[in-house]
């Protein structure tokens, strides 16, 4: 215990962003690392994971969960290993994955560990995006809500990133058609060239025209649409629902501000006329059935059925602007704070 | 079959209306009955049914089904007695339902018959309303779409209407606890001393209030909410969904024109973070499940559960003005256009 005594460096959320958090809303502090009480483990990070959602996190709105704090160390889930443990269910060496925040040690309850992971065989990082939060997100947001079978066109936006890429590749392992909507041509490639959606959509070239463009690609109409941004780009494939479609509300990530509540074109009659439904979806409900999903993408990505991509940065200085540069769209992958 | 070389009084539709179909765009026009082809029946109409629907039926926009045809006879449920019949399934005499249009008398291929009125005991009446599409509306909405439990909290809109007060009265036969939307102090106190709904709002009184009045008669949120009109009332209503709530899109009443689509209050973040469900909902997909209903329903109004309103029109000159006489909320009750 005695590498306890070491000084750490923790990210703490310094001031409540009101649209996306900036690397200013954060500041890096240092200080020891806490001994663990009864019942706690320490957890060495190995990666710190960023997500779109974060912006949530920390915003003073209607979530699932309460904001951080302020003067918090960031909520985030990170990887690593055990490095001392006072629960009989942990030792140290034990790989972890959980909610374990911004910061290089982790002393917290056993009940912040997600998972212990268990395939030793594949790099650790995975545990954060194919085979954590995101992964497990294109997972249950697939078949638990949007239940696409054999034949069906599902139609997922942000398609390059880490849920969308793999509700594509779910989605294909399922037999059915994809479609992948991202911003940039590097990105629009990847869909097709990486992820083997079957058709991808620049929205940022086709603009106003992506209405016309998801139609067109989309002639029998949407069976599923994985949705990750809401907004414009949502308020252009919405009227291509098929018949009885549905929609997977996962994300909202096009809008910045949600107090005041933005306006949009009233989805009702669409949904009526084709009995179509939106349903929201938020993966720490399926905490009970995680290691189900991680099962089946575990195996996927070991025969080759669903690949990834990975954005390192390094140091753990990186944290503060990783949200912002994510809604920059600087990311090709997941993005991950990796430290030494 | 000499009856039928009488003259008959039927109601066409003059012009496509744009928004609420106005006493202008129909015309009443006179002309012999046509002599059944095989397999096709005559039905004398005793009463003919007005939906808020109709609408809809008649507007160029995006629907269920093809609009009416300029000078065509106007689509509409219709109850009477069989007079003539080329078919084996039916007898002169039977009490039938069906597509039988705004007309005296209506010669229909046998696929036009909703159903055969079975419950003698009961006015041939109900089977325009409460055991007609608004009661199967109102209980396949409810139990297939809405599916509230015992002790859930259901709110309905247009309350005191043919749909609203069946869905309130059986979620009350399923438990629950009901809350009504109405405009106006009449249909406000219909909802509570004639339908039994545990509390009822006049969302006319409360104009600006109604978000706030929800919330209070709500306090633990709003299981599954019933909508019948979209637009503002639906906005003050759905912030309030409780977690995993649902709102059953059944109709959209308040919204008099699609084209272009109106803009509200965007829902994906109340959807998102409630894991709340909106899903569209078209009673025509239940033809084959229509007798299930049917004897639910009888069996409610027969044991004094399930009470309705009737508001009769007499003559079949009330047609052309009925549709807009819904809007204004002239009516109380179920509007029935009652035939010699």
């Amino acid at each position: 215990m005695a590498a306890l005594a070491k000084v750490q460096s923790q990210v703490r959320l310094r001031s409540r962003p009101t649209g996306i958090p900036a690397a200013a809303d954060f500041q890096v502090t240092h200080g020891p690392v806490t001994e663990p009480a009864e019942g706690e483990i320490v957890v060495r990070n190995r990666f710190l994971s960023v997500e779109p959602a974060m912006r949530g996190w920390v915003a003073d709105l209607d979530n699932y969960a309460p904001p951080v704090a302020i003067g918090a160390v960031m909520r985030a889930f990170a990887a690593g290993e055990v490095v001392a443990s006072r629960h009989q269910g942990y030792a140290e060496g034990d790989r972890v994955m959980g909610m374990f925040g911004w910061q290089e040690y982790a002393t917290v309850p056993a009940g912040a560990v997600t998972r212990k992971v268990v395939e030793t065989d594949l790099p650790l990082s995975l545990s954060l995006g194919v085979l954590g939060i995101n992964g497990v997100s294109a997972y249950f947001g697939l078949t638990d809500i949007g239940r696409p079978v054999r034949g069906e066109t599902v139609l997922v936006s942000t398609a390059a990133g880490a849920v969308g890429s793999a509700v594509g590749q779910i989605a294909k392992v399922i037999g059915c058609r994809t479609v992948g909507l991202a911003g940039g041509p590097d990105k629009t490639r990847m869909c097709t060239d990486v992820f083997g959606f079957d058709a991808a959509l620049d929205y940022k070239a086709l603009d106003d025209g992506l209405g016309a463009a998801v139609a067109a690609t989309c002639p029998d109409g949407i069976d599923v649409y994985f949705d990750n941004v809401a907004g414009a780009i949502s308020d252009a494939v919405v009227p291509h629902l098929a018949l009885r479609g549905r929609v997977v509300v996962c994300g909202t990530a096009s809008i910045a501000q949600w107090n005041p509540r933005p306006s949009g074109p009233r989805r009702e009659r669409i949904l009526l006329t084709r009995r179509a439904r939106m349903e929201g979806f938020v993966v720490f409900d399926y905490q009970d059935r995680y290691e189900e999903a991680v099962g089946h993408l575990a195996g996927w990505v070991r025969d080759g059925r669903l690949r990834y991509a990975e954005d390192f940065l390094d140091g753990i200085d990186a944290c503060p602007d990783a949200i912002a540069g994510l809604y920059r769209g600087s990311n090709l992958g997941k993005r991950i704070i990796r430290l030494d």
